[in-house]
């Protein structure tokens, strides 16, 4: 155990991320004391129940009140009026971040509310599972993920190595980076292509000749790792496509092209085309097995343990 | 330890499905002997050292004397050739099976060259992982997967059962059905799917305003998995697309159209289409988990165990 690096963290929203949080946090005694606010009575309930917060509020001002951290970990569609709602209770010296996957919209959102001698650190960890809920989280979550932050110009150097302390003791590892490029490169990696796995999904569930049971049934291959993406909270996705509309527009512009040639391809029979097209996208997977980020094992994580939740 | 089914079995190739089987058909005893043929040099000692088969010849010809089952276990693009190859050295009452992803194409290619007296019976097993080449082989790996046959009119049933029985020996479950629905139920399920994990790790691989450092190193959301996908054989997948054509080429088109609509929600801003397309999409995927086709483990394979190669 080492020394709390803060002393009251209030955990505002209690679904997977602020869950993982929690016991992340009381994992290694990072935190003096975990308060928290959810909409839903019984999520609060929950929370008491699972040992997530020392105290529940049934208002996000509550909440905040004494925190020298607060943690906005609402969807990002939420993020605006919770801000406006803690603005005003907030303790001098407090530090604000978030978990939103979007950052530029986020900081219009949250940044105008705050006052003086507070600051506020956007973030966004990159971690996650299809599931949602304060039953879905677990301590190790973060372990060797990336938490990105983008921080806003003037926020004072130590707010931004205390809070980055806290993120490397729930086992993160810590980048910064600029919030505009942070939209554009999770609109590469994450964004865009969930949404073309929700497109492939629906596909499928559209189809007259081929039984939705054969669908379920026969899913091994491709499909499978598609719906997975596609099972994740709708929420939160539906904020992520509004509120990153312009850097994931542009990426789903660009996939459209590749795909149209690759389209042109098959129905030419041009199979030099495929087989070096093939042979280029093994290895940034190469690249992605080398850079500690996925494992190499063969078998598409079916051996991988149950779920944590009860 | 049953009595073997077959006496003498050829594989023809000794890619990962061929290693896989032998594997398998070792550990369960159901081959009385089990032979091959791979065109490389390389992959014939490699079968040897592995003891994957008892002998390796350097022609698909020697290979199939006197076996009482032939499997077709290469590209399918190459089965046209290696039917003609082997066709006049097939024992009498010997069964051929192949193992193609694609089913219309590979019967057009096969059957006609086979002699009377012989009988093929084409398969698909729908199981397999991003690695290629006899060491890739386990003996797990189709337990509890689909191995689809797709008889033709006029098979005895005897020689189907007899089929059936050496699948299930090594953990199938084994469905039958008309090849002409299982290239669109395969176009579905993993051709498209395929393609399009293909294409977005393409579209990545272009982006000058997102290095492919950053790609790789951030890839831990959606793009991760499709970057596994995209990473399986070149050869194969190359002669899937040009072999199931038609019903990739349909499905292809229903996704464009889909992916626009779910654009233009963007576009538009229509939170309200993206909540519900996203809810509908999650359903598909807990019929996958009901239906015992995927792990419902939350950390996307991370804790599975490592890979079976030397």
């Amino acid at each position: 155990m080492t020394a709390p690096i803060y002393h009251r963290v209030a955990l505002i929203g209690l679904g997977l991320i602020a869950s993982s949080m929690s016991h992340a946090m009381r994992a290694k005694g990072l935190a003096g004391e975990i308060v928290g606010h959810a909409k839903s009575p019984e999520t609060r309930a929950t929370a008491l129940e699972l040992g997530l917060c020392d105290h529940v509020y049934a208002t996000a001002a509550e909440a905040v009140k004494g925190a020298d951290l607060v943690v906005l970990a609402v969807p990002v569609g939420a993020m605006a009026a919770v801000a406006a709602e803690v603005a005003p209770h907030l303790a001098p010296g407090c530090t604000v971040t978030d978990v939103g996957s979007v950052k530029q919209a986020v900081i219009e959102m949250v940044a105008p509310h705050l006052p003086d001698g507070t600051c506020f650190i956007p973030g966004h960890p990159m971690a996650g599972t299809e599931y949602s809920g304060p039953r879905s989280g677990f301590a190790t979550l973060f372990v060797n993920r990336w938490w990105l932050l983008t921080p806003i110009d003037g926020t004072p150097p130590a707010a931004i190595l205390r809070l980055q302390s806290l993120l490397e003791g729930m086992g993160a590892k810590v980048n910064s980076m600029d919030a505009a490029h942070h939209d554009q490169v999770l609109a590469v990696v994450s964004h865009t292509p969930h949404l073309i796995a929700y497109t492939m999904v629906g596909v499928a569930d559209h189809l007259a000749q081929v039984s939705n049971s054969e669908v379920i049934e026969y899913s091994a291959s491709g499909f499978r790792d598609f719906t997975r993406i596609a099972a994740s909270d709708p929420t939160m996705w539906r904020d992520v496509f509004l509120t990153n509309k312009d850097a994931v527009l542009d990426i789903l512009g660009r996939f459209a092209e590749e795909l149209f040639v690759l389209q042109r391809a098959i129905r030419m029979g041009d199979g030099e085309h495929l087989f070096d097209y093939f042979t280029r996208t093994r290895a940034i997977r190469r690249g992605i097995i080398e850079a500690g980020q996925d494992t190499s094992a063969p078998d598409f994580g079916r051996s991988a343990p149950p779920p944590p939740s009860s």
